[in-house]
């Protein structure tokens, strides 16, 4: 099958769940909501859907089905978008758009923004504590998912990652440091991702263990590719400038171990990434190709 | 027993419980963090954990005991901390003290005041998933808590609280309103706490659904108490100004029905509250007291 024909019609069946879940969630007047306009107006601001897809591969490719797994595509969806919600506020990166689109506290104001955010982190929770509409699995795995989505938003993961961030700016910070923050900011969440859907698709341990760290080995591969790209990478294609000074200041692989190293260190994580896919045979095919998909693009 | 020195004991074991929580979660070299520093900051500003003592007790007259129930008195209590960080950033409340403490905004930053909040929101789901040390009860029970927690803390309480609050401010609210307000800013997540306390004790439905309506009716009755604090508090006792046309023009119970009707509503809650403990017999003196404390206190 055609990857990008799979992955958009995975972003489809997630689109509806989403819309589905908040309509449900908010009920009858939900329309006269500030927090539903704000909920939905962040969730359907585009986005390629990546961790919802690969809950949904992974649990098939452990054996599950897409509609085992679809409750906590949403989910994660929720506490990704809650975190971009969050980042964009004036006291965080002060971002006006994202995705082309007007952010929250450009609409309504902070204060709006801050409780759209915790009310999308909030109600992931709520349905991750719902499960699927059919349980096929012991109710331990379902507490056991929510487990690894805590986790990977947690203490553990995207929070400490995202006071890192805060921590860094405008400091010079080494590699360790660097590749720290990237691990929790956006590794933790990807991981999370896989994870869950392992658990889902009813995994056996080394399954399991395999794709989280593929998670773990793709999203610090997208980080650094992400660094090369603010260098390399076509301005035009880009939709910002590259090669800026600023970009070389900014703490980033690049800046500290060059260029050369960089290029070699992201194709190593893809290649350790696709070697973890040896087991799953041909149904590895969709993460494979995501995988080179990280190493080769160009925006 | 002394309901003063039952409500403190359990203080002293819930402030145990959260301090060691909040050092495990966090790990070694977490006196670095200034997430864990705020974090520890607000949880330790005081207080007298009424929702963990809420969850305690109910769990102890269902038949639990106190230790079955602590990581969800730990779990509710930073949900509750959470709420009044970001309650009290400059685009919410804007209040520079808390308990006579500086508020996590004034001592770091707007940004390190939202993400300790949704750190504490987060790592409070990352508890309840983990559930007691020794689990007694089917991993079903501790989904469902997970559920009467995120339930209160989301569309269905706190947040939409939050919401129609900030929507009211200024502006003239009918009771129908201003009693939907109460009930989901703060009665949701007191109700929570009692049916997921009664939930971790082994409660039948009756008892669990009795105790969710105790604690919906002790939530709106203390927000009543609070309106007719606000007009006829002693200012030394409260603290700060009572009977000031700032009070009278907001939208309180006593601006809407008048003083009377205020505290005939109240205490017809109260006495509700406290009728329906009565198959609870002698087990339920603690929650009664409370009941009858919120009627009467001065401050």
């Amino acid at each position: 099958m055609d990857f990008k024909k799979a992955l958009n019609s995975k972003r489809d069946l997630v689109n509806l769940a989403i819309e589905k879940t908040l309509d449900e969630r908010f009920g009858e007047g939900r329309e006269e909501s500030v927090l539903y306009k704000s909920c939905k107006h962040a969730l359907s601001a585009g986005g390629k859907r990546i961790r919802p897809a690969l809950i949904l591969n992974a649990c098939e490719i452990c054996g599950g089905k897409v509609e085992d797994a679809m409750y906590a595509a949403v989910a994660m969806e929720f506490i990704h978008t809650y975190s971009l919600i969050h980042d964009d506020l004036p006291a965080m990166d002060n971002a006006d758009k994202r995705r082309g689109q007007p952010t929250i506290h450009t609409i309504y104001n902070d204060g709006i923004a801050v409780l759209a955010g915790d009310t999308l982190l909030t109600e992931a929770f709520a349905v991750l504590a719902k499960g699927p509409e059919v349980r096929k699995l012991k109710a331990e795995t379902y507490l056991d998912v929510v487990a690894v989505v805590a986790a990977g938003a947690g203490v553990d993961g995207m929070v400490s990652g995202q006071e890192l961030d805060l921590e860094s700016e405008g400091k010079q910070i080494d590699l360790p440091t660097l590749q720290k923050l990237h691990y929790q900011k956006t590794a933790a969440m990807i991981k999370a991702s896989l994870k869950a859907g392992a658990l889902l698709g009813g995994a056996d341990t080394n399954q399991a263990e395999r794709l989280a760290d593929y998670g773990d080995k793709i999203g610090l591969a997208f980080q650094i590719k992400d660094d090369l790209l603010d260098i390399e990478g076509d301005p035009i294609e880009m939709g910002k400038n590259t090669g800026g000074d600023e970009n070389l200041n900014k703490a980033t692989y690049p800046a500290l171990i060059g260029l050369e190293k960089s290029r070699e260190e992201m194709m190593s994580l893809i290649n350790g990434a696709i070697d973890l896919l040896e087991p799953f045979g041909d149904d590895g095919w969709f993460l494979r190709h995501l995988a080179v998909l990280i190493a080769e693009r160009s925006k």
